[in-house]
């Protein structure tokens, strides 16, 4: 029999796994709803039911959000968990009798892209899920950056605009402010009146004029954003993941455009959407759950 | 007798030289005027005159600015040398009938800095050299990052202000545009009618309000994009190298605490004044040597 890896990507409103073989077919592919309260064991319980479905499974691989120690398999903190210095490795090998290893879930999500999602044909890139807060996974030929004290990618609170509108950080300016779904939703409902939604807004373009306003700020901060990382990291591509990159070309056209804008004198990096969607953090807590058990059979997948 | 490796810094005014011993010591060290014209055949003459006075030498290590592409060993570009796709460290190599390595400048100085200068002590740094331009060598545990296409760490060029000042390079709102030592003075100038000198708007701190004024203008900027790479990056420390950094705490007590400001909801790292001064280059080639050599023994030098 075949050995199987279990990846388990943990959210403050969701528990999602995934099981996959050897080649990486998927087994299993599960998702449960969760809450702050009782989150350990829950991820532990679901550990446990993914090697009773499934015994051949051999590592299983871990993703949160927060700042997470990976070497040491422990969650400093994560506000949306509830969690603080938890040893979530440990927790689900001893549930699961399997080895387990723990990663940050844009870390996973940025290894998952780079190694065989979108930018697999790129010896770097950055990976930008946007969603309610924007963040990026800095993926070098050979890792994914984590930062010297697990904070890296923290490209959402970035002063875009120095002095600019207010942040629920206490900053100004900030990237988030003018380009998460979450705020471009606001910007346009104070503006409005309707409801806050970055979908309605992406809905009204061309159709509604401070739809268009809106998206054109939302889509210019992000470009000056991705003109900083080119000047500093010079990356082989961006690839643009989480609820936003649903947008396709609305999202994408004009962010290539404003680039180009501000990389006057240098080509720049290609601008492209997530391959792996929804699935990008099970797929990174697979190759995670590879890992754990020596394997390096992710090498192969085709996703 | 003992090996010894050789470092050749290579610039448009002067090409420096550097030639240590298997423990670091200094054996030779030396630095001719440059000009474009010529660059190559002056680099392959000092290389042979350094084996000649030092026939020891086993390996030599070669720094140029522009585009490098180290492992090939090629300058792609380097507008300051006016070279064009040329395979210097074969050039190098040719001359002196030793093994020779090639890479980037600032690449160069960040690996010195990092590995056995002033951050020494953290696992990763970025090292930002402030003279004529500002650059950045982005240093992880293993590795100096080059970028994709050879062009990581141009953090001069980040559009710190969108919209702001013009730069010399077509865009505006660029880093140098206020904080380059070359642009400080140049503002200064234009203010006061004096002459165009970073350190004369240094001898005026506190006497004279526009010295001032500048000075706040170009420490601020600096800040900000330090704040930047805190974000993306999350180094272990700042080191602040290049002319510029001769101001000492003048230039890093307000650079500080502006960084302070900006990254409000988490440490900043350090930021410390470059250890190796104007010997940067040098010992960064010096390393290259070794490296050329095979040898590993610079992980013990204590500069």
């Amino acid at each position: 029999m075949n050995a199987a890896y279990a990846g388990i990507d943990v959210g403050g409103t969701s528990v999602k796994s995934l099981v996959v073989d050897e080649e990486g077919k998927i087994l299993d592919e599960d998702s449960r709803e969760s809450h702050p309260d009782g989150i350990v064991e829950l991820v532990q319980e679901v550990a446990a039911q993914l090697v009773e479905r499934t015994p051949q499974i051999s590592g299983i691989g871990v993703i949160t959000p927060g700042i997470v120690d990976a070497e040491a398999g422990v969650v400093h903190y994560a506000s949306n968990l509830k969690l603080s210095n938890v040893a979530l490795a440990a927790e689900v090998a001893q549930a699961s009798a399997r080895p387990a290893r723990l990663d940050h879930d844009g870390r996973g999500a940025g290894f998952a892209e780079s190694f065989y999602g979108a930018a697999k044909e790129w010896a770097s890139s950055v990976v930008v899920p946007i969603g309610t807060g924007i963040s990026a996974a800095l993926c070098f030929p050979d890792r994914v950056w984590e930062g010297e004290t697990f904070q890296a990618g923290e490209i959402g609170h970035i002063p875009v605009y120095p002095g600019g509108e207010a942040c629920s950080c206490g900053q100004r300016g900030c990237l988030e402010v003018y380009a998460s779904a979450r705020n471009i939703g606001l910007r346009y409902a104070t503006r409005t009146g309707k409801p806050p939604s970055a979908r309605e807004v992406e809905r009204c373009l061309g159709k509604d004029p401070l739809a268009d306003e809106v998206w054109a700020e939302a889509t210019e901060a992000l470009a000056l954003v991705l003109a900083q990382l080119t000047f500093t990291l010079d990356p082989g591509a961006f690839v643009i993941a989480g609820g936003l990159s649903g947008a396709g070309d609305k999202l994408l056209t004009p962010v290539r455009k404003a680039l180009s804008r501000h990389l006057a004198w240098r080509e720049p990096p290609p601008v492209v959407a997530s391959r792996l969607g929804a699935m990008v953090g099970r797929w990174g807590a697979a190759v995670l759950g590879c890992k754990a058990a020596g394997s390096l059979s992710y090498e192969a997948w085709h996703v």
